[in-house]
């Protein structure tokens, strides 16, 4: 999990907000006081509203809506990027939403950061406590019932809320009208520019060359029945996998601001062109303007190029609905000059990983195991010194990680969260909520790393005294999730919508669920979160050789929370026809919070192979890294579950399995 | 299951056909000799092929394609429908699609009819093995590269059948064409009449009138955001639901041939007006014009009527779009004019079963089981003397069924099935199929009754002598399938799509699938197959009170085929705010084919509780009805199955549960 996975069922989780008990009255503003009460925290906006408003006024809106999200909608948004934090001066969270009309202000955002932004705003804002899009245009229906045009940034909408905002405010007669230049960053003097760092080749080992890749793409092209003849490629990590390039623009993700347009006899790349260094032109053939040379064009020419591009005769443009911005697609929304898919070759191509991506992204699992078990261990000895908070542990397991091979920093801010904190599910502590770890409460730890070689990204729930009867339960039932998605048995193809129940199920039974999705997908060094694998709805089927989370939790709010978070890949089951999972993650879960007795002897099965798998593969690696005390710290946490008495489920299964695949299934299948 | 029920995965399943072993030389034309040898069951349809081709040629169309559909997309076609027999001379089919152009005409359909099909059709006619649209759209891309018009009468396409073809045929510039007046229906002087039957009030006992629910209705239409003035229903259940009325114009289906449109101030009710006798007429208040006074419009005019409805200004048009038929879809798609939904609230509404309505469906299916339970005992000891057939078999259960309170006859055509003909899913026997019954063969029975209060479907499948190992595990893991859903435990508005996998998660396991669905709502006397309620991505997510059949499956090519369905209603869960499914079928399944070492522990429970339910509701009927012999067959056959040894699970489950709901959940949910 990271911070921007989206909350798909049951939001009233995360309704109530523990941070409310951290609040002191001084620390946050007062606006019913005349004058308003405002702590140093706050940023006065007064002059930058003034002038939001002043450039609204030619464009003939009503409104200005601003959202979070970059042109590239994936991932976290980087400091250029941070509209809301300059508009509103709410600057440490990272989702919500601004509208701001000649009257009003308004932030909508989620509980998480509630109080943070009653800290950082002044009484120009109001503060609207949801982050459901439907509050946002009821607001704006309820505002302007005679109707008018509420005005937006197209580079920064997908196309699908577009969609959907437009669905809700047309029959209000509220006219949805883009603005394609950005009326904040108009205003925005000091905005941070585009950092100096350069796209590189990204150094791990690749089978596929740049130009092998291209080569493939286009084979999907042609394939294609609708004969595009370009592939448009608006995320940043489709041109950062096609050409083998990385970068730093974005926190914790190793991309450059980039778009793509591929066509069977160019390669036009955007970017800011002044930061592309000699060899790397040298690497991308960009002296040169045939079919297999990438031509350098100005990132902020894309619009005006792809509209150039779509008035040609002929030209058909393939764009992946699911993430492409409106501006781009605005610009060639004329259905004879689009072809669309959920997703672009470039990403259900990047979805499956070959034999050595999977090779290297299962070792730097490995390595990444080494960091976890070590904080793990640490923490069972230093928490009950009464020293160690959220931070301190968060600190700790980023060190670990950074001492291993091919490190490049957390894959996402690391979510370390004791007893009440945990509750909320994308909490990560911050020096004002920083909460001490003891031995009464449970911990959860969700975290992960950038690797040259692999991205990681594991949670774990933990208890260093004596957990609750409800805790323990609570626990195994979330475990017991894991595990029989983890186990299942299924045709290459079934979607992972179609299975997550299997990660519920368990919860179900009792009454009790959670409120996110249960996994995504990730890869070789690129965004922790990586489309289009998952279990969503907009998750493609799953084939062998994908790799996702897998990742059911409980919330008890003011109380606890408890994730279990592995990463596995898609691999061909004992049936060989069918898949099933094969879990990455190396890292043992908390015995004193599982409760056998729950588990069915298939689970308590499914758990000691994969503990033995956990020997298997830490043992050596912990040897080679001379890590004596976390090796035997290892070994004990992997010691095999008794199963109960009765082995007759076992021998019932291995004797099924065994006969039907010999004596039926090759004339069956 | 019943005949139109979508095929949704593995059609290879059904890609062989048993048939052929059935087949002699005579019986099917030979269309390479010269003159082409033909059977004397074929029709000469020379003629019809000429004036077809003669209508099409003023509509400049290239090719004209006739569905299997009729008007109402929903159930089977009426005799008046049947385009494809009278054109092709196919007669015995109930499925398929033909196109005819200048110089050629083909049928498509699937390996059930490929037989049938070579023995009624002409040499006029080429049989295409395969019944999928991509099949049609590619032999018309191949027929036609330079493109052209395609002629389609669009009452018998869904809107949705037609964005499908227009999707594929569009990239090779074949412009579908739609044609109103149907081309068959021009020629067909001996086209069968409008059945003189009437349309009758339901004699169910119902709670709510017609105007209680035409009242209702009206509120869902103020509550939709996109205030709709109007609600077109086009489903013949939609109608029958909406005033309470059934009709006999379908074959096994209580409907009669009718649209509606409800307007906040009229209700027009579309019939073959000549046929509504006056007490019916008094029934709908239909000598007046107020908003509770339904108008009888003539039925051929809907399209007309609509149109011109369409041309006030600020009306708005509410279709479901699952179902609605293109004609009236394309009268009002201008975008202002329409509000869409998948279903409409007629059939949103009618998926909820009242209080009344469950009991009254529960019922129906007691005396069901009698019919099932009699069938099956008298198979027994019948089989072993070697005169009974697959008819008769299914003769007997109609037979029994017939003596069952408010019979109203079969629901659907009996699936009889022996040996090899199981594994064709939806075979009926006919005189030429009809294959013995015998000791060695497993046996199939999907069968269903119409009642005055409900209608029914169940399968079961059984064995007379000694089944293989191989028929034993794979029934218990289709059972294992069918008491995974039902005994699940899950939030209200899950969606069936996301839990069907338990049905087949057994199956997978070693290897095993099967091809069709695993479910479909069933109802209060309409079609077996009532929409939106089932398995399906687009049933809606289910709620209280919705009743579905669960039928997982497994067929293995010509050797048999097992398929175990129930009807079940989804009622509150122990945990109160969750749901479980309710099995209301009622008949025991064949103890010699369960192996009850495969089975969980919470498994067997589950089965002898349904056992257990079986007697407390079969036991007084069959006294009731005086079956002495019945009562003991189905007490000897719902004795309660041993579980293993270990009673670990059902301690610690019972335990759970127990102590969850009371400690904890009330301050959780």
């Amino acid at each position: 999990m990271a911070p921007s996975q989206q909350l798909s069922l049951f939001p009233f989780l995360f309704q109530e907000t523990l941070l409310l008990a951290l609040m002191e009255g001084s620390t946050e503003r007062n606006c019913s006081l005349t004058p308003p009460y405002l702590p140093a925290t706050v940023v006065n906006t007064t002059l930058r509203l003034q002038a939001l408003r002043a450039a609204m006024i030619p464009r003939e809106v009503l409104a200005y809506i601003i959202p979070a999200a970059d042109a590239h909608l994936v991932g976290l948004a980087g400091p250029r990027d941070a509209r809301i934090a300059f508009m509103t001066g709410f600057h440490t969270g990272s989702a919500g939403t601004v509208v701001v009309t000649a009257m009003k202000a308004v932030l909508w955002t989620d509980s998480r950061y509630w109080v943070q932004a009653d800290r950082q705003m002044d009484c120009n804002w109001k503060l609207e406590r949801d982050s459901f899009i439907g509050s946002i245009t009821d607001w704006l229906l309820n505002e302007f019932p005679e109707g008018g045009r509420i005005g937006f940034d197209p580079f920064v909408f997908s196309l699908k809320t577009q969609e959907y905002l437009n669905a809700d405010l047309a029959p209000g007669n509220l006219l949805l009208t883009s603005i394609p230049d950005n009326l904040v960053d108009g205003l925005w003097t000091d905005r941070p520019p585009v950092p100096p760092l350069q796209p590189h080749p990204s150094p791990g080992p690749h089978h596929r060359t740049w130009q092998m890749k291209v080569d493939a793409i286009r084979m999907e092209m042609m394939a294609n029945p609708y004969k595009p003849t370009a592939l448009l490629l608006s995320a940043l990590d489709e041109t950062a996998w096609l050409f083998n390039l990385r970068g730093n623009d974005i926190p914790h993700n190793p991309f450059f601001y980039s778009y793509t347009l591929l066509t069977m006899e160019e390669i036009w790349l955007f970017v800011h062109t002044e930061r592309v260094p000699e060899d790397l032109q040298a690497y991308l053939n960009s002296s040169c303007v045939q079919s297999m040379c990438v031509q350098l064009r100005e990132y902020d020419a894309v619009r005006l190029d792809l509209a150039a591009y779509v008035l040609l005769p002929g030209v058909k443009v393939w764009v992946g609905t699911e993430y492409t911005n409106y501006a781009l697609y605005e610009v060639i929304s004329a259905q004879d000059k689009l072809v669309t898919s959920s997703y672009s070759p470039v990403l259900t191509s990047k979805a499956v990983k070959d034999e050595m991506e999977q090779r290297i992204l299962r070792n730097a699992h490995v390595r990444d195991a080494v960091a976890v078990i070590q904080l793990l261990m640490w923490l069972e000895t230093a928490v009950p010194r009464g020293k160690e908070t959220e931070l301190s542990a968060a600190h700790y397991v980023n060190e670990c990680r950074s001492k291993q091979k091919d490190s490049r920093g957390p894959s996402f801010e690391t979510i370390s969260a004791s007893g009440p904190n945990a509750a909320l599910a994308h909490y990560s502590p911050t020096n004002e909520t920083d909460r001490k770890l003891t031995v009464d409460e449970m911990y959860l730890i969700d975290s992960g790393g950038q690797y040259l070689d692999g991205t990681t990204d594991i949670t774990r729930t933990v208890h260093w005294g004596t957990p609750t009867a409800m805790q323990r339960e609570a626990f195994t039932r979330v475990l017991m999730g894991n595990i029989e998605i983890s186990r299942t048995i299924f045709p290459s193809r079934t979607k992972g919508v179609n299975m997550e129940m299997l990660a519920r199920r368990a919860l179900w039974e009792v009454g009790l669920n959670y409120g996110h999705g249960t996994g995504h997908g990730i890869g070789n060094y690129f965004g922790v979160h990586e489309w289009p694998v998952g279990f969503g709805s907009n998750n493609v089927p799953f084939t062998e050789g994908m790799f996702t989370s897998i990742e059911p939790g409980y919330y008890k709010d003011d109380d606890f929370g408890i994730r279990i978070e592995d990463v596995a890949v898609t691999v061909p089951a004992r049936t060989k026809t069918y898949l099933t999972f094969d879990t990455v993650s190396l890292v043992p879960y908390d015995r004193k919070l599982i409760d056998t007795t729950l588990l069915s002897e298939e689970q308590i099965r499914w758990l000691n192979r994969y503990y033995n798998t956990i020997r298997v593969h830490m043992g050596p690696e912990l040897d080679r890294q001379g890590l004596r005390r976390e090796k035997e710290w290892m070994l004990q946490n992997t010691e095999a579950f008794q199963t109960a008495g009765s082995s007759r489920a076992l021998s019932s299964f291995t004797l099924s399995v065994a006969a039907l695949t010999v004596a039926l299934l090759q004339h069956v299948l």
